[in-house]
């Protein structure tokens, strides 16, 4: 099963070294992750994709407890939550295959940000699903690079992750 | 100065806690992190925001070329990459204020993701200072939480980051 982990942590050099290390230790693969400041810069949160298929992720979440710059853990279910993600995608585009290009882009809601003569760069955020079928569709013309933020996600309504 | 690190990894556990240990032995304060899957899932990208205003990057370029897990590493100028980050903000938000904060949000292209009788949460995708400028005109209203995904490049044409 797939968990979304929020962990607010303090702002300084070393953390994001024993947070990683405590996941590598316990041979959990982190499949993304997203690190920032929050409104107040002396406190970050990581957004942490993890498989827990193998071991049950309490273990780690446990553990990351007792860090003593690990402030908050919040293991965040699909349903009560918002989770994006955002895409920079390279592919292959000429004269023929760019009005084609363009129409995915426009389904989706997606963005081109940058044309050269043989290629198309386009920015495509939103949940997992949507930007994995968007992935599929972009494919069959030749992906030249890809780069993924990981998945960063926040409580539905008033309530705070 | 600001410099973005984009690095090529292996997909494996034990990788990222190398990388950040490296940053963090040398007192490098990673200021945002964005680690995800490319094309090929046994290969990982991580884009490194770093302030290398104290210490010059080239000594933990040097470094991280060293580990065997890095296959390659490119410092990103601001000039002839595109930089883009996602950053999801929940503000207060009442029937007075809800219509100013839609203006704001269609001024900046951005996306209303939740609504509830006293917040609003809105998906901001940008360059940095596109970013911090809607952050800053939100702020007034009252910041419930804040994430950030951490930015992410790649470099514009044909070639490849």
């Amino acid at each position: 099963m797939k968990h979304t982990l929020s962990v607010l942590v303090e702002n300084k050099p070393g953390v994001l070294t024993r947070i990683s290390g405590l996941f590598a230790r316990r041979g959990f693969n982190i499949d993304g992750l997203a690190v920032g400041e929050t409104h107040d810069p002396k406190i970050s949160r990581m957004t942490i994709s993890v498989d827990g298929k193998d071991q049950p992720i309490e273990q780690v979440t446990k553990q990351l407890h007792k860090l003593v710059n690990v402030i908050k853990i919040s293991d965040l279910e699909e349903s009560s939550s918002v989770e994006r993600e955002l895409v920079l995608i390279k592919v292959s585009a000429d004269k023929q295959t760019r009005p084609e290009i363009m129409q995915i882009v426009e389904v989706f809601r997606s963005k081109i940000v940058d044309v050269s003569g043989t290629t198309m760069m386009i920015e495509v955020t939103g949940a997992q699903d949507k930007v994995d079928a968007m992935l599929r569709l972009l494919q069959p013309f030749g992906t030249v690079e890809l780069v993924r933020t990981g998945m960063v996600a926040m409580a539905r309504g008033k309530q705070v992750t």
